[in-house]
């Protein structure tokens, strides 16, 4: 179902952006785990809109409430749990407005032909990039399920418009090199590329521009074997739950693109064994072969498109007169959010990971 | 689950390389189609095994056998359609061994991991490529419906070993031009492009290497709105399906990668009215937004890497005595599987589409 | 899952007894539906404790509060519509307490088994009657989209202790009679009968006792040709649901448990034409043949057991110390929730027909 | 989806009665177990036609066939059980004919109003009780998984047109009383009662009519705590897949509707402690509460109706031409049915409780 994934760690979520609230609900949680909601909301903040300079000037405080799913002290109870975040920051003025400009990149103009005037287009509806803290939410949550297992997963700013952070170490299975970008203020782990992609930033939003870019995600520590062959392989799952981040374009696993350009003497990846332990050599398989991780790190890139709201005048059309018009989009929006998707992305993540395990079982969790 | 696809157009999905048979069961067909089963037929022997001389000689007349779902006049019936495939070339003497020194790039290392001596390693067991021609059946059970609704699915092979193919036309809605590649013998359009693909395929091959290439697929004719918000994207759904095939390391839809190094001001697509059709200047959205369609084309490129079975000698370990050895992979392989991959990843395509459609509601199907 | 139901028209629910609140999302109401928040309110308080001298003293308003799915003018948006009832009668005294004598004929002792120290046992946790609102909100929903299409579902106490009301008449298509009992104080259609009740409901109070009793429910208006063969049929769909309700111990289609004493001569229902439209003559198959709805009214009957939790001391075992005690359980209790039941049955057939209404398609909804 | 069971041990059935094959694919199963085919084989051969004098002519061998998901030495392997049954008997010069005349208590008046002419109506299409074979295959199977648990499942005919079997005693916990019947020609406890039931048959075949009956079903050596809160409860999972069986119209658990009569004093199943292990004084609750196991015996019972196809001529109607007929059904026909629905009912039981214990996890299942 379109607004559930997971088949055990199972999210369903809700909300549109201007709705009361947005949240979901998390089915199969182990019972037992004393969850540590601090850690969540420290980890939805790095999402959070309004946070530093980068980013839109839209600020809510996106506080998870749980609504359910805890004992009395605070021990998840086996029970769903359930959170809510509110919508502060939602002026109730727009009320009587009808959407007839679709902005260019938005969703507006496919889902206006699928609900017509039902569909809720104040901030995006359901479509809005805040649907986001839902996921990361659930994948602060899934996080903390993981690291129980030893496992952790990081990701950075890999590149925007085309300024390239370094990449994670491939064969490398270092936790502290994996969340360091976490500890930064921005998360790119070279301090000199982070410099000049904030000023990228800041010229696109000068020029009322936006720019695009890209995200590695890594996770380390994982058994051998984990996913499921065909259609719940590992990078299926994590796949779907990467596209339904608005702004991603494309995914790459290992070598990604890079693979089409090789021959398989140089792709592929030999095997050795160190201290009673398979390895590879090198990791173009990014950590998976036939859908199951292989205990390398799982290694991915996320595109990420320009931000679609630019400050400049942009051709559209007026969908009820059908005819030809021009747009102007109003009020602050980010000149980039491939920062913002980095935590997003680490969800996408923990959260297929999460339920992978889960299936696989035999996992003791608390 | 893992072996099954899909909400109402679902196929169940069985077999391993070894077994008798393989096959799928598709649920949700709408009753009261006239199945061409010729049609079905020719679209699978594009993904047949030893049919031109780039693939290998393992040689399997790959005819799908339906079991159920049609009534006395071959309409579908309403109830599950459900086909099998008999493995024919399966050389029972491979009875004793034991898995035990893992090809590198193979789903080997982590099957055993997973399920030990359990596992059918026998010709990959259900890893094996050659389950792909159960999505190639339902994909093109799938083409049927959605030529029904003027809906037509193409692919071709973009580039091969850093050769690339002409593009499809990305704006271009031309039904003929879409399905060209389709008629000739190798799923390329440029014959030129082609010889050189050819030749890089045979010098891999004679080196006793392979190559890896990317796919182009592409869908036109599509109503605007169909896919889900969020988890059931189109991105979502077609990527799942995608990454169940074997050799895919990376999709990207629209303009993939590149908008990651985009400005807004050059990646959002401006709309306008023509004809009384909304439509966009260009496309590098690949014909979707919110994970819905946009009635544009919808485009996107798959990474194939090369195929991990190579002639030469490659290091890898033995599981069992845990120590380093070398393996060399007998028999003759495809030294480039980029043009068999191309009916797989319409079917993926196709696959999604039709599920899609059918969870939107409203078509008449016969 | 557990915590979910349906396909399409699709509730998650949460909550515990004593969690901040309850509640739901319900995933697949079309979009551009007029939600009456008033008639699901009005519904809902027909389970509601406190109502009458026949039910439990904890008095819960009950209100349900809606988090997102509707547009700014109330309409369903096509996004999930969530929702909660916030927990307000909650003692939170009650939280050092452990659980270790468990309730005769209640959850407390295989809960434990389960999940231990980490089950949320204040009010029963996930297993309270109280979950039942959850089902009872969303079965106002499918009610008015039922509504909608002129399906109209009723249900009355059929039976208490022995003491039966009227039947609905079998072969009746009258709207008026099958919402009757609804519009009484307690639903049962012959006063007479529902006097007696009262009277031994009363006796079973006042002598620390309960008493159990059956739900009759019928719907009319329906389609023919509603369900899904074998899994998934209407009998499958609506007892699924039914015996979520905690105290529903067995259901009865048609002529139920009396067709096991019946001759097919006896129990066949013969058809008739009249005014160009296919009946039956009696009603044995309960407007059910082969799991889909024939267009005679689908009617069914639920043995609801007496209320667990009763006055009187009992045996019972302290599972801590493993060893025999008695127990007595404080408070007031309902002494039967045979009425109560009643909105709760009736949600439970009309989320099932409304989803199998939804997968069957076809149908304009606003 | 209509044609699929199940979370974990899934099954996906296919067929109608007069396809190819009738069959399915089981996912979920435990890698690693030794498969006894034989005792498959025997189980099924327990439903299938024409074994004894009390059931119909048409006599298929009903011998599966598998065709994926064993090892070369027949044990499973971690990928899909799919299986076939060959419909051997299937006259093929029905094939002109075309449904206009339904049958009393069958499913072909819903089913054309549903599919029209592309129902397979011959032999009943998807609504053959041939189709329950499927069900009876997977069933044998969950009893293989059970069994390496401990965990016994059987059940008998416990009334036939009124006359009836001896109970299973509630409250023992003999494996070997259980398949007691299973043992005998007939499955019936009471010879005596045997030989009544069966003359009652006899008389009803030779007036041209059929009689029905009652199954009562018990599992015992179940763990505490199986099952899942509120819509997966134990009594959920049985009774949707109890209700695929054709000639279903009741289920009662523990007490069933006798509760519906009973005070709460009377009812409550009092515990107490021997040998460190927690029972219940008696078993009106069926060995669930809360949905969940309580580790004393499971016991449910079943209403199958009367045959629906008997000799005697019937009123009926001719659908195309919407006037009142008569209609003489041809062939021989069972006239009880009960004690084949026997081992269906068992499946119905062993699939449940399979799969609830796969959710569960934590058994070593070879």
């Amino acid at each position: 179902m379109s607004y559930s994934f997971g088949e055990i760690f199972r999210v369903t979520c809700f909300g549109q952006s201007h709705s009361k609230s947005i949240g979901g609900v998390i089915e199969g949680i182990p019972a037992g785990i004393r969850l540590d909601t601090d850690e969540t909301a420290r980890f939805m903040s790095r999402r959070a809109p309004g946070r530093n300079q980068a980013s839109t000037s839209r600020s809510e405080p996106d506080t998870p409430v749980i609504l359910s799913g805890l004992n009395g002290n605070n021990v998840t109870s086996g029970s769903p749990l359930a959170f809510e975040i509110a919508n502060t920051d939602v002026r109730s003025a727009d009320y009587g407005e009808r959407l007839s400009v679709p902005r260019p990149m938005h969703a507006d103009y496919p889902a206006f032909a699928r609900w017509g005037d039902s569909f809720d287009f104040r901030g995006g509806g359901q479509f809005s990039g805040r649907m986001t803290a839902v996921m990361c939410f659930a994948g602060g949550v899934a996080r903390q399920l993981l690291s129980s297992q030893g496992i952790t997963v990081g990701a950075h700013a890999a590149s925007i418009f085309g300024i390239h952070d370094l990449p994670f170490d491939p064969c490398a299975e270092s936790r502290e090199k994996l969340l360091l970008p976490e500890k930064n203020e921005y998360p790119v782990i070279d301090e000199c590329a982070c410099r000049k992609m904030l000023a990228a930033i800041e010229k696109a939003r000068a020029e009322g521009d936006s720019v695009g870019g890209t995200v590695e995600c890594a996770a380390i520590g994982l058994p051998v074997g984990i996913g499921e062959p065909l259609y719940d392989s590992v990078e299926s799952r994590i796949s779907q739950l990467l596209f339904s981040i608005p702004a991603v374009k494309g995914v790459g696993f290992g070598a990604g693109f890079a693979a089409a350009e090789m021959r398989g003497s140089a792709h592929n990846d030999p095997f050795f064994v160190e201290n009673g332990r398979i390895m590879t050599l090198k990791n173009d398989h990014g950590g998976i072969l036939g859908g199951l991780t292989t205990g390398m790190p799982l290694i991915f890139s996320v595109s990420v498109k320009p931000t679609p709201s630019i400050a400049k005048i942009q051709d559209s059309v007026d969908m009820r007169e059908m005819k030809n018009t021009r747009l102007e989009i109003k009020g602050r929006h980010d000149p980039c959010i491939v920062m913002r998707a980095v935590p997003c992305v680490i969800s996408a993540c923990a959260c297929a990971l999460a339920d992978l395990m889960l299936i696989h079982g035999g996992y003791e969790w608390n």
